[in-house]
């Protein structure tokens, strides 16, 4: 017989990360990774951390990090929500801002989790497709909702839009709340940061883990009103005080302030991200304008799926997604020249 | 008129955390932090750690820190789940085990964040009163609930209960899960982690902030049945799939393989423990047999209160609560033999 309390447990399917090799000798561009160190103020402030105050609780409301994050932005430190990592922002925003009978409104390809949240959650929501250039249509948010939830730039299609489509995407629904992910933002986008001192219903949410190459330290953000970030930390306060650890504290905020090297990283992926476009539709590829740190590009004459295959045994990472509309594309990493050199080398060979 | 987007925003009593003062030259004795360092090993670990791979996503899974967490207790890498901390673990386990309509089950006197998750998740919930003496009374929790959840040894009261005890709360509920929450276990307590061996519906939880020193880097876990874990990764993994930094997992691990400093630190804290007991005793004080890093103590002619608040004058921080049963009390985290002197004294002066 069936144990009763096994009837209390949780019945969720397991989300299953995306593939991670920890094999060496490999070009890794299937995690948006940033093929360069974090800034070098970033590890001298870890290199400079006493460590002895990690018997310490660290810093609840992680102020120091979270002045840098204000300052950046010109915004005050009220306006400023952190997690550990956008992942955690976001759950604790859908969790925090979407509670009504609507479902909330968000595009058919778009980030992954976006559904999984809503299950976690008991959230129902309903998916807008993207238009055949995989442009996201703003007058499809004009159907009444409980809240949207658009990255821009948008992934895996790598397409950014302007401040005035955001602009135009919350003038339309004044009785939600809208939640920009910009992620990916840091490559050529423009941020919407700005609304959110128009609008107090706006929520621009980022992370130090692609353009900050601070994905193993685990930290994002979020831009909002005040009255919207109350509410998060509301939240967050009731499950966990503490999400950002010490020497994060200290890293992000000497990452934020070496604005130059932050930039100096940015520009130079952007110059690789066109350069591997060119070579890429100089061998037959479609390769959408991408604002992001990586490129999706399709082929007209060959599989995208034989070629992720081909590229696995060349220990080549690329990610492939099994989706309706996207079966024949392929998503790529922005690496460095040399992992870029590689990359084209063997697509040469497979195209062969 | 009320704007519509607010109607959807979580309403949520903010969660306030205790007193954190930041001042220098005081005696912080109020968050039952560890005075020493974290073992060298785990400093080391971190000044070994080569800053650039920070830009790569941790190990989802943590692995080498499951590893050694699952060696330590003699059980597998699929009987160790980690957290952000185990206010993390916790949360986590809250919302994946207790979703019964019956009431979960805990003593009146206890961790203050087990409403707060009940709140946040809507678990309905029925506390049991502590007897005269504080201690828990297992026969209580024969009563049908959808779940237990007991620390051990308890917070404030700093009472701990052998393996025998919590072997007889797991015979009384078959139908439900019981999570033994061992937070302050390391501190001369019976850990009931070998039970889960035995019992699939018991889970036992720790942190490495306390007896590891490590608060400031946040890291939790909890130990049971396959079963048990696998839910609890289906929802982390739903939520969040990198919650522990990499820095997080090569500090960890270290520090559960240098046993030698974690069990002379524990000693000394438990030396430490022993003597403030005696001169609080000596000075007329009622303490409590603590199991854990911090005493709880009252005195028959002396307001509580008005000692924590003449203290607290006196650059002392210890803690106090205003709730029915233990206003006359306070828990005061047991520092190095320093800081023991210096409350002595004060005490003595507060006394005269």
């Amino acid at each position: 017989m069936e144990q009763t309390w096994k009837n209390n447990l949780r019945k969720i399917k397991p989300y299953v990360p995306g593939e991670q090799s920890r094999e060496k000798d490999i070009v890794k561009l299937n995690a948006n990774e940033n093929p360069y160190p974090p800034s070098p103020e970033a590890v001298e402030a870890i290199r400079a951390f006493d460590a002895s105050k990690l018997r310490l609780y660290p810093n609840a409301d992680a102020t120091p990090l979270k002045e840098a994050i204000a300052d950046y932005y010109g915004v005050s430190k009220e306006n400023v929500f952190l997690g550990n990592g956008s992942d955690d922002v976001l759950a604790v925003a859908f969790q925090a801002l979407f509670n009504s009978d609507l479902p909330i409104a968000y595009p058919d390809l778009t980030y992954s989790f976006y559904p999984v949240w809503c299950d976690l959650f008991g959230i129902p929501y309903k998916t807008y497709p993207v238009g055949d250039d995989f442009r996201i249509n703003a007058e499809d948010y004009r159907e009444k909702n409980g809240g949207v939830v658009i990255p821009n730039p948008n992934a895996p299609t790598s397409l950014g839009e302007g401040v005035d489509f955001v602009e135009k995407l919350v003038q339309y629904n004044p009785d939600s709340v809208v939640i920009i992910d910009e992620a990916y933002n840091d490559f050529g986008g423009e941020t919407s940061a700005p609304l959110t001192k128009k609008y107090d219903n706006l929520l621009v949410t980022g992370t130090f883990s692609k353009s900050r190459s601070l994905a193993g330290l685990r930290i994002g953000y979020a831009i909002g009103s005040a009255e919207l970030i109350a509410v998060l930390e509301a939240v967050k306060n009731s499950y966990n005080s503490y999400t950002i650890d010490s020497l994060s504290i200290e890293a992000g905020r000497a990452s934020i302030l070496d604005n130059e090297y932050f930039e100096a990283t940015c520009n130079k992926i952007i110059a690789t991200r066109e350069r591997l476009t060119s070579e890429l539709e100089a061998l037959g590829f479609t390769v959408l304008p991408s604002q992001a740190n990586f490129v999706f590009a399709t082929h007209a004459s060959r599989s995208m799926k034989e070629m992720f295959e081909y590229l696995k045994t060349k220990k080549v990472f690329i990610r492939y997604f099994a989706l309706p509309r996207i079966d024949n594309y392929v998503r790529i990493t922005v690496g460095t020249d040399e992992e870029t050199d590689v990359l084209i080398r063997e697509i040469k060979e497979f195209l062969k």
